[in-house]
């Protein structure tokens, strides 16, 4: 089953409200894509390849939205919706990539408004439809680095809830898992919105991978005890050095792995990889709002004292040095990353 | 105002209730050392020195309510009630630090049960006073090391909450703020029972203290950018070589923050090291029930997936070598840390 899907009938994006997981599965339908620019936002749909996919999907929206009459008047449209849905996260360099990609194309489509509505919900699905067939043979390539009885610590979520249909690093670890080998999985809760402890955990269960939940500050324990033997994550940019930004603890992670020798996988789509940024430091990161560090609760109670202030950067940055690989759908890259990134884009 | 106190009309031992706070600030009252030990497992009490005196009251209890008519007797009541509290939690030695100091001195003591009792009981309030002398002490000599306009991560609660009344790595950020120095805490909330978020951040709130709450994850971030300069905690046991055993995280905020060049002070008094052990690994490290990781709510709703199972260790070992300085009521000790605790100590 796909994590976010077309409805070509209705002429809407459907999607499962991340937020709600694991105590309530539901299904949104969005007719609007500065709906889906909120929902991006708002984090219903979270995971670099399904927010590049939720886009593209926007933009279908516009698209077919769109009362325009002439070809030029529905094109300006379109940038318009792409320059809205852009804004909605700065991190993440597949939502910018997957918006123009499309925008590039409009000026090759000599064709009247509704060909041109086609031609863009055409590649929006065609963008979906490849995204679930990069990330399974990136979980190929990546499955080859995981050995029989390994203990992978794995940050955030980036399975098929992360993705279209299968995920990156979680796909890499499900590809291995379906080969037969044993393997556990350390899932890291990824405070502050949890999505390790709510929604991997949720995913390894259908796919009946052991794992435990462990704190982020825990890691560091595992890798030095060696219960724990490597690291796995994705990432929402990667410099053209091979800095990578993924979700904030990954940082930490990685340290903590490149200390005890563990190796640090990054798996990611090509469409991830920045070159147009030579390092990791001029890659944007996001903070967001104060409450979602401040909103947990035990017992039904509130943690934080009133009135308490907190800082929420969203991601972080591991510097190059800390990665062991970079899987992607073109094969494993090793280092030096700098050279090795751009052989791989050439 | 003591946050463990001995109630000499009553014969009873007073606390907070830790767990409680900031949603609400309860006072419990124990008149049985077994209930002493319980709220120790069950952290209505925590922190390495307050655990210490509340051991050292719990034999107090033991020895007061006791019915024995012979000091032999009761010494061997005692003895059984110090093995009892002993066991309460293993990796603070503290803990047993303050049962043997009076557990030793009973030998010494020539006298008649009554008298036997006032002794326990005056060497117990003696032990409490001692540890706020100490960590006043502690806090001058570690202020010296804070500068004004230091921004400094905090791991934890070492403030009043965790020893009698001052507090340890957090009584020398009072102590310099008291001085007049410009500080800011970022206070990491500390999973999986989150001292930081629930209890740094309301002592911090007390003493006027500038402070952002922030996840255990993001340290990296903070400390890369260098918004962060300093990182401070407490300890649970030095070893004689200098590592430490200290609450779960406190090793990838250390080997973050030593990364990045930023000082990692740990703030203990001399009973918290245990010279009896060589280094780090011999420390026991206590591992908790999955559910202090896995009862997270968020707008009411739990987290995990059900059937989830979490690890819980309690604590891990920083090596000596990611510490700057170890601070105590002595002085501030440098490396080589195995000659210069043992110096100390000496």
């Amino acid at each position: 089953m796909r994590t976010i899907t077309w409805n070509a009938d209705q002429h809407t994006v459907e999607m499962i409200d991340q937020r709600l997981l694991p105590a309530e599965f539901r299904l949104v339908q969005y007719d609007d894509y500065k709906q889906v620019s909120d929902a991006i936002r708002n984090m219903v749909v979270r995971g670099a390849p399904a927010i590049g996919v939720a886009a593209a999907y926007g933009l279908a929206l516009a698209a077919v939205k769109s009362r325009a009459v002439t070809s030029s008047d529905l094109k300006a449209e379109l940038y318009q919706a792409g320059k809205h849905l852009a804004a909605s996260r700065p991190t993440a360099v597949n939502l910018v990539w997957a918006i123009n990609r499309i925008l590039r194309r409009l000026d090759d489509w000599q064709a009247d408004p509704d060909d041109l509505r086609n031609l863009v919900v055409k590649e929006a699905q065609r963008m979906a439809d490849e995204d679930v067939e990069i990330n399974l043979r990136m979980a190929r390539y990546g499955a080859d680095l995981l050995q029989d009885g390994d203990t992978i610590i794995h940050h955030c979520n980036t399975g098929a809830l992360a993705a279209v249909e299968w995920g990156t690093a979680l796909g890499v670890i499900r590809m291995a898992h379906e080969q037969g080998k044993q393997l556990h999985v350390f899932v890291d809760e990824t405070r502050p919105r949890l999505q390790g402890a709510r929604l991997t955990a949720w995913e390894l269960q259908q796919y009946g991978i052991s794992y435990e939940i462990i704190t982020d500050n825990a890691a560091g324990y595992f890798l030095a005890k060696g219960e724990a033997q490597k690291v796995l994550f994705g990432a929402d940019r990667v410099a053209a050095n091979g800095d990578i930004a993924n979700k904030i603890g990954t940082y930490m992670l990685a340290l903590a792995a490149y200390t005890h020798h563990a190796p640090v996988l990054a798996a990611v789509p090509t469409s991830t990889i920045d070159l147009s940024l030579a390092h990791g430091s001029l890659i944007p990161i996001e903070e967001r709002s104060s409450g979602e560090v401040l909103n947990l609760q035990v017992d039904g109670k509130a943690i934080a004292p009133q009135g308490a202030q907190a800082r929420n950067p969203a991601f972080d940055i591991t510097p190059n040095y800390l990665l062991t690989n970079i899987i992607t759908e073109k094969g494993v890259v090793y280092p030096p990353f700098q050279e090795n990134l751009a052989r791989l884009l050439a």
